[in-house]
């Protein structure tokens, strides 16, 4: 059976030179890291080596770069990190509606725990007012975190403009950037961010590594306390071969970044002209300002676990939303933040393109979905009551 | 050169056999396991199969089992999750002295965030007393954390009479069995404990996948927030590849655990037997109650350090002590607190032996280590001042 692989958001597959660079270090190069023998120095070498690869990809120093074990710990790190160096300073945390469950759970921790959080609501294309960001500043105010870029939707949001009211008012910024970084340009220092989250899983390197971007100077507290790795700041034995394919795959990105977008933006535009043709599906996130590779709808009348279902039995694997809530069977909190009705939020779905799909992919898909839709339309109880409700829809 | 690797408590070769297991989890079997299709239902189901085999590895249920990225994670996870979920019971903690740096670190984390911890001494074995542990509880006390095995001295604790003096006073018990787990039968139904820390390199499995056993029932407070994963208990994209080979790792550590222990056993009672021959060499931690492979020393007149480096010099590796530490050039806390004099525990050294060390290993140790003492203490300005205070000294 032919597959089509369209849900790079909950994965991506190993590029094939990342693991053979990562093959040595699980065999004869095993050494530890922190031993002072030659198989441990030559371990820490190669790591540190990688740490450059990656902190080239972002513009950021070496010394910049903590390695983490996933974004969600990256995330968790910086979330906590942050608001607990700086609790003297202040206990007002600010967030948007865009967030990843790791931020937004974090969030809910943080609250508990003393701390004020004010969650910034979302345009009707997933995006979040600078604007809204400079009045929710407050004289409490230590920390902002804003997603990049939607694993959900899509949308990639005005990072640098927050990140200038931010610094104006002396608060710290971060981004969840698991989204896209290495998959399009991303540079620290034009962004003005302080922190940066990242995962190699999501630019064709192994799961199992991550990076926390901090910028130099900026004290954090960790997350996992122990030994001496990381300049102290993060505790672990390293996980030596996962981060020598961070490296090795953060430097292929870099290279082939301009061949990825081109071929993925062009992919994915013809799969969004061809999904428009189809009656009620309407495109969610920003039309313009998106992930080079990413393709949501809506999809009226229908809910996306079954549409997922028919997809999969033709070899089409795609998602409904996030990888990280897909069995919670819940509609989107981040549609929902979008102001799209839970009915339609319900028939979500998500296809994420990447380096290795083809025309022929998109020709598939487009010849099977219509036949997906359709089937499950003439089993919807809802396609006939809510037929004529399509006006009262608002969606981009 | 011949290379002796004697410093398995750093970490472990990975078994080939494990490496293969993993294989097929970086090429097409990459998918996220929380995906619906096949591609993730598989990776879904052969963490599950993982899980069981590391719960077996320890006597537990295959749902008591947490996967984490490293023993440090799970340590520090049972500290402040138990910490933090038992907090309106209690805001007493007690740890030993024998702790690894990530007991040691999360408990001064807690302390300055509202707990009072209590660091139960050791003797000169290294062992804690039960009875002292016993007098330390308090009615505030929710949490007590001791050490399974030392991997710097190889001293084993009696965590079986701790967790029954705990449970009559309905504290909870986490033990930290990074170095045991895999190396010695361990049930945590017999030894009674609520939680336990285990890492997969640490029985030949890779770098990347540990866990945190926790008794069916028990309310913990996340580390890491966000998706679903792991029962809600601790997010991220799991690192299929590493978990695969933990539960390979835990299957042949099963099978082949009386062969390593009697293995590694009988070539660590050579070694100790032939150092013992040495002046001024003395055995640190217990003379039985110790890991199979752990053979520890203190050098009268040298530094640790030193003899790692002309020992890497013939291809010998060993430790001065926790490898997590190894470059901070410190007296070992655990040694002090074993009451050995600060410049007798600089002349720490570590040997740690696994299933792939021979006889001709420590054959050539045993050839070569004295040549390395003698010509450190020719050097050495301690070795002609403090010649006539070795009676002061009292050790093992």
């Amino acid at each position: 059976m032919k597959i089509c692989y369209f849900d790079h958001v909950a994965t991506n597959p190993l590029y094939p030179d990342v693991f053979e660079a990562m093959v040595p270090y699980f065999k004869d190069e095993f050494g530890n890291p922190l031993s002072i023998y030659e198989l441990g120095t030559r371990a820490k070498d190669a790591i540190e080596k990688s740490r450059e690869k990656v902190a080239s990809l972002i513009n950021a120093k070496a010394r910049e770069i903590i390695f983490t074990s996933s974004g969600a710990e990256a995330n968790n790190f910086a979330m906590r990190g942050i608001a607990l160096a700086r609790q003297n300073e202040g206990n007002h945390i600010i967030v948007s509606r865009a967030e990843h469950h790791s931020i937004l759970n974090s969030a809910r921790f943080l609250e508990k725990n003393g701390f004020v959080v004010t969650y910034l609501p979302i345009d009707k294309y997933g995006i979040v007012d600078p604007e809204r960001v400079k009045k929710s500043i407050t004289k409490e105010t230590t920390l902002i975190s804003v997603i990049h870029g939607s694993s959900e939707v899509g949308t990639i949001e005005p990072i640098r403009e927050i990140a200038q009211i931010a610094k104006e008012r002396e608060v710290i910024v971060h981004t969840d950037a698991v989204a896209t970084a290495g998959n399009i340009p991303l540079n620290v220092k034009e962004l003005g961010v302080d922190l940066l989250s990242m995962t190699a899983h999501q630019f064709y390197g192994p799961k199992g590594a991550a990076a926390l971007y901090v910028r130099e100077g900026l004290r954090i507290v960790p997350l996992i306390y122990g030994g001496i790795q990381e300049g102290g700041r993060r505790a672990e034995t390293e996980n030596v071969p996962a981060i020598i394919g961070m490296g090795k795959a953060a430097e292929l990105a870099k290279a082939e970044m301009s061949f990825r977008m081109e071929h993925s933006g062009r992919l994915r535009d013809r799969m969004i002209e061809g999904m428009k043709r189809i009656d009620n599906v309407y495109l969610t996130g920003h039309p313009a300002e998106r992930l080079p590779g990413h393709a949501s709808f809506c999809v009226e009348y229908i809910e996306g676990e079954s549409m997922l279902l028919l997809l999969a039995a033709k070899g089409i694997y795609a998602a409904s939303g996030s990888a990280c809530t897909s069995k919670a069977l819940k509609a989107s909190p981040v549609l929902l933040a979008m102001g799209i009705p839970a009915a339609l939020a319900q028939g979500s779905i998500v296809f994420s393109l990447g380096r290795e799909n083809t025309d022929d992919d998109i020709d598939y898909l487009l010849e099977e979905f219509p036949q997906v839709v359709q089937r499950l339309r003439e089993m919807s109880p809802y396609a006939k009551g809510w037929g004529d409700k399509k006006a009262e829809v608002e969606c981009v």
